[in-house]
């Protein structure tokens, strides 16, 4: 039983849930007119969906509280749009949601899917040795969003207001992979975040970061990516590189795992420093095309 | 496996899994200083478990997405508090949650509770003949409400800034109810979409609206009451009331249901026009001590 009573009733599960929530809020993950609000709509589910791919679970459900001045019904269409166009492409259904009154717009997702017992992809699960994969490329998100601030134009389906959850990577992996994660705050700061929660180091080679137009500073520490960051035992590595080329999910091994603590970036060998990454309390996004100030409620 | 990886993972279920997602805005369901963080927090877990109520479901877990300026660690302790005690009274747990930076405070959470197969206790089971039962007493958060407006102070544990979700009514009611939701809006509104969705008439007596200090308008229309719309077969009704009496549950018994639509307020026999609910985009607020301007992240 989806929308429309005081809660949604959902079956019985014999697998176990695996449950996120991330909000996008205007100013901070979006502005208008950049964004679309079918990019919106877009955006707010794949955060969620890039969380249960760094588990390796099947998407199931999601719920979405919408918070907004007077949104016209063309708005509202559209948030509805991109959202559920992603959601469909996932066989992710939409079972509650909530809409209120604010002074600016943002968008609350609550997902869940689905892993076998014991088969989620954690955090804390790499030892030293396993290999370092990061799907995809990193630093494109960024890229993205400092061309809107110089004030041009995007091209369509770029990664900042279309970013792409690896959902289909993160159910193979979990067949190969000791730990994993999405890269959402940036690849320096969320694999220091990896190595904490799994006690142990890793070894960057910076070279091999797969990016395509991106600088390295944004590679490193851009932020909004939502690639994969995947700790594989190197006995698996070759049958997990296989897997990936007959998905035709891209992958790229970039260092491995060793006893210690932190991160470790290495550029030909020799030692960088770590970078910071995405703090939710400094605006990057300064010199943005500022979002209109909120009208009135109606 | 609660908070600290990508999602929290939650062992299997037999039952089913209802799901609400409610959020609460600063200025329109709350406003500073009339409410401390605690009363914030309180107030956000509240209203979702009231959803839970309304279905006769277990509370299980929670998930809880902060937006805020920035928020010193004194408030995010209130914040953390409030909700903390309602959600160990009701045996919640805090599973997952976000935090984002936004121009005006708002937290919205998604809460799952369990009820038996089929258990669940729908709006749309009401018949024509089932006797229409309220919880506790209506109108006191809208009084409360008018009394800040009016520059007063509310005593402690009032209504408005802690509302008290019918938990184990709902449980208890499962048993003997055949239709259920919960007043946020308004009861005279709420009941209206309770009879859409039952395809019945409901006949209320407005002079057995259960109210203590508060104005008839309050309780009919005033919102925010969080107490529970039962509807409840004549054959059961004594059974219900007994078990009430025994659980410490107060119930009363205002009308009934009927063939037809719509519902018809009477006062002493005499026909009343039905009265509108809340509205999310009208500001019932207008008059109410202004939340300050948010203050620039830092």
């Amino acid at each position: 039983m989806g929308p429309g009573d005081d809660c949604a009733v959902l079956p019985p599960c014999r697998e176990e849930l695996c449950v996120t929530t991330d909000a996008v809020v205007e100013g901070v993950h979006f502005s208008r007119p950049a964004f679309s609000l079918e990019d919106v709509g877009h955006k707010a589910l794949a955060v969620n969906l890039s969380d249960l791919a760094a588990m390796g679970a099947r998407p199931l459900w999601f719920t979405c509280a919408v918070a907004a001045p007077a949104l016209s019904l063309a708005e509202a269409r559209g948030l509805a749009r991109g959202m559920g166009r992603l959601a469909a492409a996932h066989g992710c259904a939409l079972v509650g949601g909530n809409f209120t009154r604010a002074r600016e717009l943002s968008v609350c997702i609550t997902a869940a899917g689905a892993a076998p017992p014991g088969g989620a992809l954690l955090r804390g699960g790499a030892r030293a040795g396993d290999l370092l994969y990061v799907s995809g490329t990193l630093g494109e998100a960024r890229k993205a969003l400092d061309e809107l601030a110089a004030g041009g134009r995007l091209p369509r389906g770029d990664r900042q207001r279309r970013p792409v959850p690896r959902v289909a990577l993160g159910l193979l992996a979990r067949r190969f992979a000791t730990a994993g994660m999405d890269v959402s705050d940036g690849f320096a700061q969320d694999l220091g975040h990896l190595c904490r929660a799994s006690a142990v180091a890793a070894e960057v080679e910076v070279g091999l970061l797969p990016r395509r137009e991106a600088g390295l500073e944004a590679a490193l520490s851009g932020g909004e990516d939502y690639e994969l960051l995947l700790a594989v035992p190197p006995g698996r590595a070759a049958a997990f590189e296989r897997a990936c080329v007959r998905a035709g999910e891209q992958v790229s091994c970039v260092g491995h795992f060793s006893a210690g603590r932190g991160v470790r970036l290495r550029q030909g060998g020799r030692l960088l420093r770590a970078r910071r990454g995405h703090d939710h309390f400094v605006d990057h996004r300064r010199g943005l095309p500022q979002t209109p100030a909120p009208r009135a409620s109606t």
